[in-house]
């Protein structure tokens, strides 16, 4: 049917896309902060915002453009232009204009911010940067380095999707995490690029579908930030189309993203995959699995490397779904350390526990014993780098 | 009307109450770690039990239990008696049958205990301890200091309320909390006693009507323990009862024991009030006040005495409430550090803004600027010493 295949580029890897990030001063020492997409012809997007109802100003002016196909994305760092009022607006309106002029093959562009709240946009340095864009760079590892805030490294991935008859489509991404990544979606950014054809309405559908079992799915902390976006780009220039193929591509990018965002959470040191099954329904295993990757205690436990499964029932039974101790069953990846109300935690089965603990990714499953409810949920553990980088954020 | 005076004596405060705490080395170094709460006349009891789903033992044992007058508390640290099946119901039920052999004085005793889940309870060493307890004991410090578990310090209080006429009632309390302290009532374990003449509904609806705005506004960590549990005494021995003073001698031992607890949380340095009102309902208050007390990012700020507004509004953002940049004003102390929109967040008032950071305890206020709902949350700051605590607990 088809074939896909990991190929390099990031968000330039889809014909007609480019990328750069360049330093403008909002960073320290030299580092990247301000980056572009463009599409030489107009795109399709598709989005998902965070539900934070002190939505940023970026996202509040996308959302006043109603219906529209742009082919440029801006995207500052340092600054998330969120709690800045009809300034923020303003500052926004400022800084495209400003574009729109240099640039006359810019058309409807956006922008998306991330950084410190409560502070206004610098909106000259973003301007007068801005101005020494080269619209010809394909420079996507500069962009993804550009959107960083306490990440440690920059993520992108990109793939080309082969179909029988020799047609193919590529997409491709970069996303910032790190801090206050939660169920919900928080400080993060992810901008996917493709060359499929493929209109708005199916695409935002399919990205729908993926945000619920990707980016929704990681919690770092387990807040929510005023400024999470994903945008889809499709400038359709591949000429063609297979829905099952980019579904599929779409959600193993996103996946990947989300988990490379966990895994470089705030301080975190591994990347815990929690499988709830057995739920009374698939919300209800949502609930649990969520409960388990936002839980302080099993967050700290995992950090100490202490298997310690008494937190892991406590965090399952205060998540409220229906569950009791004579049904559960709990693993640490192959290891039973309890089994529908059996004590099996002994001086041989604890070092087996204690050894998954010590791998950088592992799977803790929570079977309910109750239903055919099942849920995926990624979390990391919590220590003193995540305390250490929070405690002193904005200085 | 009627006057309040502080008293020592604790749980022994109240006319024919007795309390002792021993050790029978479940701790290390001779440190306390079984009590006792007897009453020589039999008591009407008052309940509040854990959320959790996982309940431990000695709740459930509690609930068999029906209707009943009793005049014996059992109290261990160390081990939870959580998800340890039928097992830990029989364990407890030896180990009071053991204590009803030895002292026919007792009736209808009941166990509570905390610590470690999933463990067995060590029962020959409690039978063992529990036989040396000399029931004409008034030492209640000893009895708090034995209920501790990462407490730092031994919590208790005592008052006599005066009434008109010459008559008099007493009311004591002793409670442990630490770790695991959540608006749903986490790992504490509170126990009330007083002479006060008053029936078991009377008294079951104030204690219900006083946990909700003292113990179930408090949190250290979000997690919800599977132990919890408030019981209150009465053996009626005063002859005398007020309403009005009950109610509210009751809750401010129970606020005073709640800001204890909160501010010897695990690594806690802080004692912080979240005050919001201008909410659209009292209910949409509290979602937002305890999403404050529970949110890390705002917990590490707090750590970090970094005056970072923009997390407080985020989090009241996320917290799912109606809510908008434009009405919300936050407060740090009488610093004003937001105005419905305003920024006023500058190089003069950051230094006033961080001195209240910098103090033991201050409220964060939030207005929300829409309705009449207000409702005041306790939470503390999140340090290392908290990752230090949880990585390794049970070690």
């Amino acid at each position: 049917m088809y074939t896909i295949e990991s190929i390099n580029g990031g968000v330039c890897a889809a014909e007609g896309f480019y990328a750069d990030g360049i330093h403008i001063g909002l960073k320290k020492e030299g580092a990247k902060d301000l980056a572009f997409i463009y599409s030489d012809t107009p795109c399709a997007i598709a989005s998902v915002f965070t539900t934070n109802k002190m939505t940023a100003a970026p996202i509040r002016h996308f959302r006043t453009k109603g219906e529209f196909e742009g082919n440029f994305v801006l995207i500052n760092s340092k600054n998330a232009n969120a709690m800045t009022g009809p300034e923020g607006i303003k500052d926004i309106d400022d800084v495209l204009h400003a574009l729109d002029a240099k640039f006359p093959q810019i058309q409807h562009p956006v922008m998306s911010s991330t950084g410190v709240i409560g502070v206004r946009l610098p909106k000259e340095k973003i301007i007068e940067g801005a101005m020494s864009f080269d619209l010809t760079s394909r420079e996507g590892n500069n962009a993804s380095e550009a959107i960083m805030t306490t990440d440690t490294f920059a993520k992108w991935i990109s793939f080309e999707v082969k179909l029988e008859g020799g047609k193919s489509f590529r997409i491709g991404a970069m996303a910032k995490g790190a801090g206050m990544i939660n169920p919900a979606m928080a400080t993060m950014l992810c901008f996917i690029t493709t060359d499929a054809l493929v209109d708005k309405t199916t695409m935002q559908t399919i990205l729908d579908t993926c945000t619920k079992t990707t980016f929704n799915a990681a919690s770092v902390d387990g807040d929510t930030s005023t400024n999470d976006t994903v945008l889809l780009m499709a400038n359709g220039q591949s000429g063609t189309f297979h829905h099952a193929a980019f579904s599929e591509v779409l959600e193993s990018i996103m996946l990947f993203l989300a988990k490379e965002m966990v895994r470089d959470g705030e301080g975190a040191t591994k990347l815990v995959t929690y499988k709830v099954t057995g739920a009374k329904g698939n919300r209800e295993a949502e609930i649990a699995a969520k409960a388990l990757s936002n839980s302080l205690l099993v967050k700290t436990a995992l950090f100490g490397q202490d298997p310690n499964w008494g937190r892991i029932a406590s965090t399952v039974g205060a998540s409220g779904v229906e569950c009791d101790e004579a049904h559960l069953s709990i693993w640490f990846d192959d290891v039973c350390v309890y089994r529908k109300g059996e004590l099996l935690f002994d001086e041989k089965l604890e070092p087996l526990a204690a050894a998954v603990m010590q791998k950088n990714a592992f799977t803790i499953h929570c079977d309910i014993g109750l239903g055919e409810g099942g849920f995926t949920a990624y979390g990391c553990d919590l220590g003193h780098e995540y305390v250490k980088i929070n405690a002193d954020y904005r200085t």
